[in-house]
């Protein structure tokens, strides 16, 4: 064999690799889009179907780690390479945490639904559809820029995470106003509470997705550098 | 250079990376340990001692993962040595927010020292000390299979993850009950249900440098695996 032909197909070898973590990105989106669903919607199907497909995306993980594994072994890749392979290996570990979020939102939608809602927390179920809104397109545009291998975009998504923080915080505070005004809504704002928090890690796995862009792309390790550095940082 | 002297280097960068990554869970372990005294104990100045010390976690965790992509660009490991170094490269990932959860709770702690906390919610605040003491517990047994790279080990301590669970549970509902009785309590038990949720979190990470001693140790990927298939698998 030449050495082109083995480089040819070492190249289809990545571009598969590649497919296989947007394929489990778009799952992983489409498990979150999903999850909020049931939850504006009070949904019980489309909750049920989200803990279906959570065992999907949690074996993509172990399949892709695996085949991974299998390249760096066989292959010896260049340091560029390797910094992709290593970023694919993080950035699956964070898709299949958001897999695991959208399945605690919809375990929390069974809850609600089988204990009944009172319509004092409709509002409050329509803000986190709002942030939750926040956090898919914060996760959309992560997913492109890993699709581009784009830096700046990653840059611009962890620039953008703090807004759904500051969202997150004005939710708690509105969910301790709620409880207070009516202690009955006390159980199911807890559920509430815990479904805000799913919504701020989903931002925040977006945010990380983003930083292992930036590494695969630039060589730089951005996790815990201020964004100010990562913007002037010559590249 | 012979070949063994090579190799006699390379054992020591093995060697080097395995006292980095133990050096980085004791100080994550000290972290939480740290925390949950500033919480038992109201202590401010212990949180704010944690706080400073988050970035040192953070900084570990983006070194080590230098380190290892280096020996892994120049040594092009073999397939054992290979999945050691991957293992690693996740270990720490889960160390890191180890450190983190250490930190929510020692900033919590803050809020809960500068806004004044009910007398009523002193048995609640030891219930989450009772759950912290596990959660440690369980993250000590994770670093000692991690430093004897003990298999056997990390599936005891994924059998134990499960009483972790079901103490939060109990909290959960023993908050709410307290929340229901006295609504005055209601901001300072949100954040109680915060610290619990960061118990909790230690717990499952802990679980999850288990797995990865046992895929280090037998290869054996067991990430979504039943109990009972890991540990009635052959090795």
């Amino acid at each position: 064999m030449s050495d082109k032909h083995l480089s040819t197909e070492y190249d289809s070898e990545l571009d598969g690799l590649r497919n296989r973590v947007l394929e489990m990105g778009g799952l992983a989106e489409a498990q979150v889009t999903q999850s909020l669903y049931a939850l504006t919607h009070l949904h019980a199907e489309t909750a049920a179907q989200v803990l279906r497909q959570e065992q999907r995306v949690n074996a993509m993980e172990v399949e892709i780690d695996h085949e991974l594994s299998t390249i760096i072994a066989r292959r010896q890749p260049t340091a560029r390479d390797l910094r992709l392979l290593i970023a694919v290996s993080k950035s699956i570990g964070h898709l299949e945490r958001i897999g695991d979020e959208a399945a605690r939102i919809a375990r929390i939608v069974n809850r609600l639904v089988g204990s009944g809602i009172s319509s004092r927390l409709r509002p409050t179920i329509l803000d986190t559809g709002h942030s939750g809104r926040m956090a898919t397109e914060l996760l959309r545009r992560a997913l492109d820029a890993v699709a581009r291998l784009d830096a700046d975009e990653g840059v611009a998504v962890i620039r953008d995470d703090p807004e759904l923080d500051a969202e997150f915080d004005g939710q708690m505070r509105r969910l301790v106003t709620t409880m207070i005004e009516d202690p009955r809504t006390i159980s199911a704002s807890i559920e509430l509470v815990f479904v805000a928090k799913a919504i701020e890690r989903v931002g925040d796995h977006a945010k990380a997705l983003a930083e292992q862009v930036i590494y695969a792309a630039r060589g730089d390790d951005v996790r815990h550098t201020p964004l100010d550095d990562m913007v002037t940082r010559p590249h």
